[in-house]
């Protein structure tokens, strides 16, 4: 009788609480700002999405401004705890908080949550991951292993790339991140694009690549079979000289880039690469991934922009404060 | 007796003649200008430089700046043969010149100057050198294919090093340039430092690489070791971020970039480079080629930045004009 009391007392509960408010979940970066309001049961009950990233923010008072973006949100942020990935938990943003070292569990990342409370809200900031080894030096994140807690399939060893302008390939095994390498693809693509003689090779309204064009293609054999950009490169400039039907030069830029990341990603990672890769991010960059995929041969799996609010739900409920 | 008549004949005429002016040399790049005035022994008379590139001279009237520049040559210029090389032959300088097929005889690169007589003046521009093969596409040159003539050691083949915002790497032989490639090396070192994240490192009174420092040697190891840039090029933020004691991050990144041209660049030409490198170019960069080479245990041989002038009189004389 208890236990079926219990049961169904229980079921009501979760009926109930399901649908209520649980936690607003923030993914705030460098450039852009994200929030949203999820449910007990993980749906999202409410969203929003700004321009306003950490390094626009006047006089860093980034308490009045996080107000002002979610002025609409006044109830909630004074009830409901605030979960908070990304660069606003760096030395340039809101709090900082001191990374978890990798190998790191979701639990441990969970219990790394640095809480304040400021203005009446209850703060809970992400903290970012860091690993050290001799080869390869320092690395860190800040945000991907939300998008990677909320985006992963949990079980088997599997790679986790997110695509961007610091692109990360990140190994998880069940529920734990093992390892993970920083490529700086999109933040190079932009300064050779941009400030090297490549410049001249995009001045005929062909300075934005795109995956579906052939010289994407080829950029991406292309750099994932030499690996070696130092010789590549100056070949966007020369195609163009010559005039190569066909050639379009921001797209070859971006495959031979993103080629490159995926022979250091897969020679890094060579029995997990083996199982296809999943791609979580932007919608902006998705398809360049997905395409060098293919190129390649390598399966993949994809994973929408909502992965850091699903990393925060997750991670809230693991420090039990989510039901 | 006639042959003694001769001999002495000739030798006067060697005499008086080997100081007489033969010919004006003009290395015209697209940031600087440089001429001497050479006598029929090779030795240079007088020169200048001034920092007067293609890319800077109002209007494209390159005749009245070239006039300008050398004004207190007027004599010279209206009765000596006048050889230029460099970028002052592109699309973009003075007289476009086709460029010469890679591989290419010292003579054929005599025989296809241009030559042409504007306002006055007998111009010979000296062609760039082009190669193209299935694998690596195409590649140019212009300049160095005079650097190479004036510096190089005739003989056996030999690998020339030309340290620049584009250095090339030129197998040379006999009297022949038979391959090249281009490693945009300088270029990217000032588009890494200046637009992407790692300009957030330099930002403590060390934007200058140095060659002296141990980060340069750590760079240029690791360069060299991997050449797989897109892996490493964040760990130039990451040690910074750290701090690591005595790290130098100008000094770091400049290693990796060229630690990673010197490891294209031995795979490209592994016999060659086995005996050693000759390096060409500017005061400012060349300590750090030789400080890497000897970090790799590559043997240097240094040639100052009077190569062009040098290869402007041997080509002359190819052409009969420089005696």
């Amino acid at each position: 009788m208890t236990a079926q009391a219990g049961l169904i007392a229980q079921e009501n509960t979760v009926d109930t609480d399901a649908v209520a408010p649980a936690l607003v979940a923030v993914d705030w970066g460098t450039s852009s700002f994200r929030a949203a309001i999820v449910r007990a049961d993980g749906t999202i009950l409410r969203s929003m999405s700004a321009g306003k990233g950490i390094a626009k923010i006047p006089g860093r008072d980034f308490s009045q401004a996080f107000r002002q973006l979610l002025s609409s949100w006044e109830a909630e942020l004074a009830s409901l705890p605030i979960y908070l990935c990304g660069m606003v938990g760096s030395r340039q943003g809101w709090v900082e908080t001191t990374y978890q070292e990798c190998p790191a569990g979701f639990e441990d990342i969970a219990r790394g949550t640095t809480r304040c409370k400021i203005d009446g809200m209850e703060l809970r900031f992400i903290p970012g991951l860091h690993r050290y080894d001799n080869v390869a030096g320092h690395d860190v994140m800040r945000g991907e292993e939300t998008q990677v807690i909320g985006g992963m399939t949990l079980g088997r060893e599997r790679i986790v790339v997110t695509p961007g302008t610091h692109s990360k390939w990140i190994l998880t095994e069940g529920q734990s991140v093992r390892h993970f390498r920083t490529f700086m693809t999109g933040d190079i693509f932009a300064a050779m694009r941009g400030h090297t003689i490549l410049a001249h090779s995009m001045d005929e309204g062909s300075t934005l690549a795109s995956p579906g064009e052939v010289s994407f293609e080829q950029g991406v054999r292309q750099g994932f079979r030499t690996n070696a950009l130092m010789g590549e490169l100056f070949s966007v400039r020369t195609r163009s000289l010559f005039s190569e039907p066909g050639f379009h030069a921001a797209s070859y830029l971006s495959g031979l880039l993103i080629g490159s990341e995926f022979a250091s990603g897969v020679a890094l990672y060579p029995a997990a690469t083996r199982e296809g890769v999943t791609v979580i991010g932007s919608a902006a960059l998705m398809p360049f991934y997905v395409r060098a995929a293919q190129c390649l041969g390598i399966d993949t799996e994809v994973v929408d922009g909502e992965a850091s609010v699903l990393g925060c739900y997750r991670l809230a409920r693991l420090n039990g404060e989510a039901w």
